[in-house]
């Protein structure tokens, strides 16, 4: 009753030897007995010499950054890390988590919801970025290429991509990445084409309802100065917020009642206060 | 034909003021309108002054790591950053990017493969090694200690976890990473119980079948010996993977066509060949 | 800068024809140009003559059902569709859609949570009613049985598997699938095992705390003397909560704003009043 | 240092009974006290009277399906049921299970896989044919109209959604779905177009290379034939394709390796041989 099809038509043949060329491939890693290298670099000699968001760069980039890019790196990744319990995506962890799935399903289910209204806007202010950019080497001053563009995002009714915030009517970690971009003098054309956005619409906007850059618009502009393409800031926004997934996941499994409802805004923060780092972090 | 419940027995009334001790908590984020706190610190100041790997340890772990145990969080992040082309996690991330999925879905699905027998080895090594200083904190010699949990295992007919590997006969990640706790002087008792397995499986092995501590085994033990528990191990080995299945993802998009068959042994690396970090890295 | 390794030692060799016992082995579906054959059924002659609950039993199970068992498979099925917006499930979908998520990306989602508390008790049921047979089989009646069984729960302060339920005293879909497995005569040991547990639960609660057999239980039972077993039960499970974690992905994203808070209890319900079945669906 | 923010200014009050309107509101399913409504009508009267496929048709549509309506429902979805092991989301369903995973993520790694390049032609044909039938309302005939929508696909160098397959020239599902549309009188105007584009391509096609409907093409034509949206027609194809990705999970855990490397060609079927359905499923 049952058949085996030695010579069933489906299967391809490998009757000779595969020549390379027929095989496909991969710059990423090539693994050796005893040696795995990145990007070239064998990952034992990066311990200790590179950082997590130094290796992550390279990895997707192909490079070493420079410190300066490297410390830039670190700050992008760090200001995503984690955004309280709210965000839909944490509460898919957290919803995940309360059924007693494992920590992996958890974080699985979180990152799905970096969608198009989640994260999403890093990747469009990019493309945004790079419409008034393309003006401006046409001619344009930064001015007029910021009213075309903010002009046709408001003829589609579209939002500006990389500009308000649902809670913050200021949001510290864009102040912030432009400072140290500036600092680190990497600031370029895209940090000044999203400061041309920033004060067109400041000036047009009501006092009581500011439209301040977001860390999202920010991320994109200081990308956009560094060359990293917009599906790698897609990438970056990804792993920056895998840790804070991982936590609320981890703290709803140990701290709630499994099967419990989650009401997103009828929680109360129990940790430390705020409080300062320590100096010799003072970099 | 169509009805509104107002009074439908199954929705909770909340007819007064809800009081703190109602309410579900979490020590994690606190936001208040433009301000963002990670354990009490401002995200902000994070900023420019934690690294990611650090940010990622005050996140799990509740407080600013030490600079030595700042400096193995990053090892061992950096050390599993991506292992090539043909581990499941990946195939799963890439067999998903031929169909077009987005980046997070091909994330989400290669972080499920993160199972029992991949990456499931740092938990199990944890408690195998917390096994043997129960032992050893009841007058056993380390050695004593580390007979009677290996020939535990082996009674059940399961592998000894944290040892031995698919590809390779000495892990390059475990000797780098004990040899940073040496140097860190972090190096404690579940180091030292490894080491003792490693010796008693030295004397017992085969030249020719070699049982090595894996890089799993030893970020069991270092991560035993900092005190980090069991479930934030596998956190951490989540989040250091990320990366990882990101690239994947990426170059399957960027270069392959979509809907290919991908045979996992069938490819050849393209990249840089080996090559040494630069100096100034030697930190 | 660049290499190629057509010598590389990790990629294998195929340097001679595979024979049929070097290739991996599956049993389900065999495909030919134009011709699809499920577990040797040509798919376009079963389409029309076998329901989705059938084919479902087919591809699992390797043979077309009989009509009395393809009943209780749609009945089954049926009966898990959906449990309205409160399960965690239900909500990881719901908070994966509010970020604009793919339909898929939300079905993920929610799957990822039928995990140990959501689902579980259908597998756990079936060993604990597995545990209860054997007794019988060595001698026991079958009250003797089920003290044993539920005292080895209540021993290890487990809930005892497929009795009790979040919001109802009496849970109508086990009532009905057990009324169906009667008239149509499949009742067997496993349903007689149930059955003893129940009374023996029933004589000693309190009549306030009643704890009747629910939907997993029933399924446990029924599948159990059907000879499908707990991992089919569990693949079960899953394909029959599908569609209700689709159908709520969708509603969100159609009736909803995108990035809103969802509240699980504060929803009321708007579609149609109670109603009847037309009458040609009484088969 | 731990303080509690009992006036945290992100957390909403309820200081008043919450009325109708304030709630949000969901038309699927009502659940009270021992009574579980779908769409209005109790799911144990459902149980023994619909089948899965009818239920689901219920669900996602709001009404019992006709019985002609639920014939094409079954077919549909036995239709997609299985499509043997090698299309991307059973391998990484594969890839998965061989990690060890549960079942659950398995599933989820490969409803990840339905995406734009795989089973996204359903949705794509439905609009596609949508766009030719307003031609036909303006005046054109069905000829001028295929015309039209097809030359728009070529000039933007798009592959015509619904037609085509990788495997077959002919694809047996189609066929037999399209013969079941004409059997139970629901042919209508969606139909008659891409049958007018299918003599379209076939008339300019070398006889070599034809361009026959896929499964995808004729599910696109009946739905829209039916008054099913394109996401609802979406939702059907991922709930179809469930049970094929379970059984292989299964299938992979069981008779499998952990850890293996899979090469989709490199497997041979080994089930039963092709056979006939039992006579009494001639309906």
């Amino acid at each position: 009753m049952k058949h085996k099809t030695d010579e069933a038509p489906m299967i391809e043949r490998r009757a000779t030897r595969r020549t390379t060329d027929d095989r496909w491939r991969t710059a990423l890693t090539c693994i050796e007995p005893n040696k795995i290298m990145i990007r070239g670099y064998p990952v034992d000699e990066m311990m200790g010499r590179l950082t997590f968001g130094e290796a992550i760069y390279l990895l997707l980039m192909g490079e070493v950054p420079s410190p300066g890019i490297g410390s830039l790196m670190e700050a992008m990744l760090v200001s995503f890390i984690d955004h309280g319990a709210t965000p839909p995506s944490t509460l898919a962890a957290r919803n995940t988590a309360t059924t007693g799935a494992a920590l992996r399903a958890c974080v699985a289910s979180g990152v799905l919801g970096f969608g198009r209204y989640h994260g999403g806007d890093i990747e469009s202010c990019m493309h945004f970025l790079d419409a008034g950019l393309h003006l401006v080497r046409d001619g344009a001053t930064y001015r007029e290429a910021a009213e075309q563009i903010v002009n046709k995002c408001r003829a589609s009714e579209e939002p500006i991509p990389g500009f308000g915030h649902r809670f913050h009517t200021r949001d510290p970690r864009a102040a912030r990445l432009f400072q140290m971009a500036l600092e680190l003098e990497v600031e370029g054309e895209h940090v000044q084409m999203i400061r041309a956005v920033e004060i067109l619409l400041h000036d047009a906007a009501q006092p009581e309802a500011p439209l301040p850059v977001n860390i999202d618009g920010a991320i994109a502009a200081v990308c956009g100065d560094l060359g990293i393409p917009p599906n790698v800031a897609n990438a970056l926004f990804i792993i920056s917020r895998v840790p804070g997934l991982a936590a609320h996941a981890r703290e709803e499994s140990e701290r709630h009642a499994p099967m419990r409802q989650i009401d997103p805004k009828d929680h109360v923060y129990d940790g430390p206060s705020e409080r300062r780092l320590p100096d010799r972090r003072s970099r």
